[in-house]
């Protein structure tokens, strides 16, 4: 056994399948032993020794969907948490891995955009990262790049129903489906009809309404639900596996539902905010539902007990975020570009040349999405564990297993054993905290869940072996993040 | 009470309702009288009396969905049933009314393509029919004209979702429900997924599948219960009651089950062929299956068992036939006109100018559809009450009454009852019948229930209190059938 | 035809599956003739002719599950309406047809309990009614006599699984399905769990629990759904057809659904309190609740909405009432028989020898019932056809025809129809009332609906071609009514 | 660290939820360590070394439902493994922990029973293992013993629904459920409707049925689905949680899963016979169905389907066996009493006083079992992993994690972590056998699989950290298997 360089002691080891009491050791960036009493038998001393007692001992949280700096739409607005304030957030709230999006530009291959983002997050990302590629078009020269898009570590591809541009239409789709079933690419989809957006945004302007509340009303719950039925029955044609990213839907869950009682391979996630709000944050007038503006919208009451159930019974895989942070003067479109520490290359910090309107800007026009990465964890744990919906392997599973066998990181990532990364949490289950975005790292001035009463918190992280938040506070370096080439989904 | 004219004796009355022996008086076109002893209380005498002794007397069918002289596709190989021929057979078949389409072309307006089609069928049709317009653009004058026809009487409009040059796209779907919905009109929807008919013809083509046995593989179960879930979704988005034709797929009569659950208006109609016969028809390899081409295909024996269970439990509406007959010179790619008794103006009886192929064309390219109007009554008196699925007022219902009543037409057709049209079939439930396509009427030269064997056949056959079949026999006057303006559904 | 003695003009006339405008021709106590301007063929004239303008012509209600003095249960505590009463009160609410119950005492035969009942109603009843046999026993001797008592006219008989001495086990059920189905006979089905009442109430007694608003919670939701699937599964495994009396809970309906689903011959009704009263009404302190104690009691608002569904897609068949009041007096255990008109012979009006409590006796000693035969009609037409739940087929099919079919009536009642009875209601669907006990003829002090606002009320009542009710109260004479021999279900 | 005694190098290692390389340190009876290169940190060296090169560690077999020498029946025919014999069996099929049941007679406490069952088990037992006591009365001096037995280590009641003398009724069975509710018993239900199976036995005995063949058509599925779904009316009713015994029939996993949709607290197991045997077997005339005579009887195909379909989607959550072997003399009525290797103390090995007939017994006496211990682990892997259906993980989560979860016995049992009992098997996912009863360990002269073919066998297995099973042998001492006091289920 390769020299022991930390030891964790006396806590529970949680993993998605056990729940044992043991000592673990960490030498290197790897775990290299889990036993009991370890201590005693390293006569040579170890470097550090991180007591656990009273704490859980889980896997570092994985959180699949994110959109860091992220260039939105054509009036790129762009998502507010760099690679740097992005992941010290995410290992803040216990996140230890994140997959975030390559989208080529119209005059860009793939794999010159893959570069590009790359070039973007090795300076900054503090945590292991990996990358879905946008399957955002179906011509020739991009079909035969999937293999070594593939090959490059990608062998996930987001292959979105909406949005102008970027989209697939069923006929691309279903050549996207076949292409990724030959090189054993996975195809996860952006499922909402993109025709009844457009259609109901023209008849609501044209109605004149413009105010933020309106926003839920043009992305209605069947037409996520027929997007889901539509890309599930694509696949079953093609005989292709599928993911389904961002469920919000109990109609689009239930259709998830019926094809997995038939076999069909299919998987699904859902985001902490269709978990736990509701689109009664979005009837009041005024700004104030800005915040909750992003894709699929909140749904009804009904809807976040169809999340949760379909978790508690498996249906639904993991949980994410969909992270896509835009500061409120962001929202309000006085901004394109967020006040970053330093900013990207060729971006322009200040107001965007032509204001979008004297006010806040028609509810279309308003960069969609939220943050959530930093709280993703310790909100499952309290709505989850604490309420008695699932259980600490289901909360392990749901928030880091899951999603890195699905993404092909396991058992590198998403599990407690020896060979495996050290990515870890030491998370305190009685640590009560009120979430306020003044407490937060990211770098967004607000958080959907503001003033929400959890118990249970991230006291330590650890990423490959290092600790890099001690005590809620982030303690490692810049860029010390590394990108994860993934392999195929177990 | 007006002379009678025609007085039905000692049958047994059979409504949608009801099932009684009473006496029937008929004066000119109408039902006058339903009552018992009627012949006692006329002492001026009448001009006919017939005894129904022994038979059955119900409502003439009524098939909703039917394709006469229908130049189809590209190539406009038009069907081998005239406006006579066609309507003779529906008529021997107990059938007193057909719905047929018009169909605008190109540089044509929706009333300019009814009064063309007008004048087809008005010297020709022996029975009473009406027409569904096809809604086959969204374009601005097209739009403008929705009202006209409605008012013209046609308040059904066809919507395709699969078919170049007629379909509709989502977006334009939503702008023809709306339209629909604002008029009080009604969609009428073919529910097959384009792109993926189109993929599937392709890859199959590519192989070298040619076939006719190719041609169920390039249009799965799978893209017809995607489009109907996205048509029923686009309904509910928009709030517009919807018509499903030719259901064939159990996943699409349960999407249809679903939706109806929940109280959204939703009817749907099952074809004979999808009833009764299945894809094993279309193993095959050579020319064979070629009989049976046509969309949706013959499904599996589930699915047909799923559509009987449809039919018994009210989840379907009615049976009809989609009568669209090719003649195997036809379908082989021989001849593109029929040998009609008389040539359409304008059309040209003679081969192809360019021959499709050496032999038989690719499954793609021959004309789709099969003949039926003639044996759809007897059929579903055989195979739906004898065999115990239905009682003889779900056949009355399902052949007649639940067509009235969607289509507008109901009560003067559909049913039996003072005041109604004398439209009437007296029927032998112990006739036993052969199918065979040398005894029928039709103008086709198969049949697809050729050699099955059934009890039960139409005697005589009133049409507006004219008897126009006589033991199995046409014996009315050509031309004597009249357009219906139909009115609102019930 | 015979001579006609009553001619109903102008009317509108509703059957299950029609609506027509038509004249009406009686001879006697049948319906002779449906025709059009009928008087004008009538040079003799005619006895009486209503006009009918403006009304609904229909099929004289038929309620199938009531309960005329009745002695109910260990005390033998009798319900308020006698036959003259309870008819008289159905037939001013729209009903000219009955089936009550009979139910054999310990020494008594089957067909000697029969005779007993008759003797009560004949004398006294003022519509047509019928009755079913209570198989409250499976001794050989009961078993011997099935076959008489069906061809005595009874061929439907009540299975109760619920209540001490009446009730089957499991074993004497499949027993009795077997030898109804060697006869013919159809078992209906009172579906509770019998030991999960006794054990909950022994529970809810042990707690002190002894007001009104605990009877409820003795007889759950969950207890019926058990003992529906449990009795469907009994039907099944012996393969026999089967009715079940009073559905109220959603689970029950579920249940039918699956079976029918399967093919299964199964039938349901649903009483109008299940339709339109909730639990809610069961929550207060003190003796109010003891109005709506009754079996099964009331269920929750998504079980009201759930038995609509069922009336809607044809699961439930058809609306009955359970009509079986009690006076308040006798609620409170004040007296065991009511006040009738007359005692029936051996009765005592008086109170009961030993009071049963100083004051309210327990939940579980109140007498179960309300009353309802009177208010069916008017609040089926008004929730259901006014709010547009149901057609007004549908509303005659759910309050005439489907019982007359299920119960071997048809088509004697239950439709219009040459040679059928005249049973007839002249309902003037634009009649506006206030439900109040104070004008129902109804020999009982309170009503559950009171204060309920419809449109919509009987204005004439026809029973077999004579006029009993006219402007709303009744004018015929006492024991006008007749026993109705049934036969076999349709 | 404990003194190292065995050291397991090279081998992967499978959990519920991990699959991961690592050597495995026992130190006695436990697991010390997982971890990489362990030999290299134990300069001590180590008692044993086991090379799992290509080989897959898994947890040992937890097998919670077998019946060693039971005395079954009025008859009392002893089934013929006896503790020796038949924990050897499970051993040399990779299970390391049996749960049997005891059942007191009708004379004897439950206590007094559980330590008669344990005389017998002590001196012979090669495994650990378990009792669930029969809940087979609901007198008050049985329900006061409920504490004692959980406090004894059994807190799991066998609750029979069907079965003369042992059965419960409703009544009893709500009690029952309160009274383990009260004390943190958790019920394990046989269901089954009793009432169905008399009757049906009756019914066919009558007709002249005797042969093995009419076993099944006596214990029909819809009797066991009826069954199922009563129970878990009553354990909702009583708000009890509530496992069901071998699951077979797809209508009541169908109840099964339909109340956990609903959040209800209710798991279920199934049998490997009900898993990949079909009621064809049973279908021949003559003696060789006795073979297949146990209850529930063998199923459809399409159960067979839906219990992998329920495995799968985790509504089954875990594989037993229901072992309970039968010699064919004795299923041919010729022994009661097994040639078992020693006699139980007071059975006679000669055969019955009075033989049952000249030939075989009628099917309702032959006694109801068959073997399986031995094969359950091989052929779930086989029939599951090797075939695609479950993952590996999901192997050893069905055979021995959600068992130990469930019955208190975790993390003792059940899975692979620092701190558990070393009870382990090396399993060759490559070995390949043909089933055979000659090389089978079990104590009967016959198995249900003969024949069938397997790739996958346990090549050694370790209890306590003690190598009982080599190369396919036992190889342990007799009687060291230890009685598992259990605690309450995870």
């Amino acid at each position: 056994m390769a020299a022991v360089t930390l030891l964790i002691q006396n806590g529970t080891l949680i993993t998605a399948g056990d729940t044992y009491q043991a000592d673990l050791a960490i030498a290197g960036e790897k775990i290299v032993a889990l036993g009991q009493n370890l201590s005693q038998q390293e006569p040579g001393g170890v470097a550090e020794i991180l007591d656990a007692s009273g704490l859980l001992v889980i896997p570092g949280g994985i959180d699949p969907h994110v959109h860091l700096q992220y260039p939105q739409g054509p009036n790129r607005v762009v998502s507010s948490d760099d690679w740097f304030t992005g992941t010290v957030a995410a290992a803040c709230g216990g996140t230890t891995t994140v997959i975030d999006f390559v989208e080529a530009g119209p005059g860009e291959t793939w794999m010159d955009a893959f570069e590009s983002r790359l070039g973007e997050s090795e300076y900054q990302a503090v945590i292991d990262y990996g990358f879905h590629m946008s399957f955002n078009r179906a011509d020739e020269r991009s079909l035969a790049e999937a293999r070594s898009v593939i090959e490059a570590g990608m062998p996930s591809f987001k292959i979105y129903m909406a949005y102008d541009n970027i989209r697939l239409t069923d006929a691309e789709m279903l050549i996207a489906l076949e292409t990724l079933k030959e090189h054993g690419g996975l195809p996860i989809v952006h499922a909402e009809n993109h025709d009844v957006i457009k259609h109901l945004v023209g008849r609501h302007r044209a109605k004149g309404h413009v105010e933020p509340r309106w926003h839920p009303h043009t992305r209605p719950a069947a037409g996520e639900a027929e997007a889901t039925q539509r890309a599930l029955a694509l696949a079953e044609i093609v005989d292709s596996p599928m993911h389904l990213v961002h469920v919000s839907a109990a109609g689009g869950l239930d259709a998830i539902r019926r094809c997995r009682e038939r076999g069909q391979p299919v998987t699904g996630e859902v985001c902490t905010q269709h978990l736990l709000l509701t689109d009664a944050l979005c009837a009041s007038p005024g700004f104030e539902p800005a915040k909750y503006i992003m894709a699929p919208p909140l749904r009804t009451n009904a809807d976040t007990e169809a999340m949760w159930g379909g978790l508690e019974n498996g249906n639904l895989d993991f949980v994410v975020t969909d992270h896509c942070p835009f500061t409120l003067a962001q929202k309000r479109g006085e901004r394109r570009t967020p006040e970053f520490r330093r900013l990207p290359e060729g971006t322009v910090a200040t107001p965007p040349e032509e204001p979008w309107s004297d006010g806040v800007p028609p509810f279309n026009q308003i960069p969609g999405g939220a943050p959530g990465v930093e709280t993703r964890v310790p909100l499952l744990h309290h709505f989850g564990v604490n309420q008695g919906r699932l259980s600490l392997n289901q909360f392990v599973y749901h928030t880091s297993t899951a999603a890195a066998k699905l993404f092909g990181l396991y058992p590198r990532k998403g599990t407690i054993a020896p060979g495996s990364d050290a990515d870890l949490v030491l998370f305190d289950p009685n640590c009560e905290v009120t979430i306020s975005a003044d407490a937060l790292h990211q770098n967004c001035d607000y958080t959907p869940y503001q003033g929400m009463q959890v118990r249970g918190w991230p006291r330590s992280v650890l990423s490959r072996g290092e600790v890099i938040v001690r005590d809620g506070e982030f303690v490692g370096p810049e860029g010390r993040g590394r990108y994860l080439k993934r392999g195929f989904y177990a």
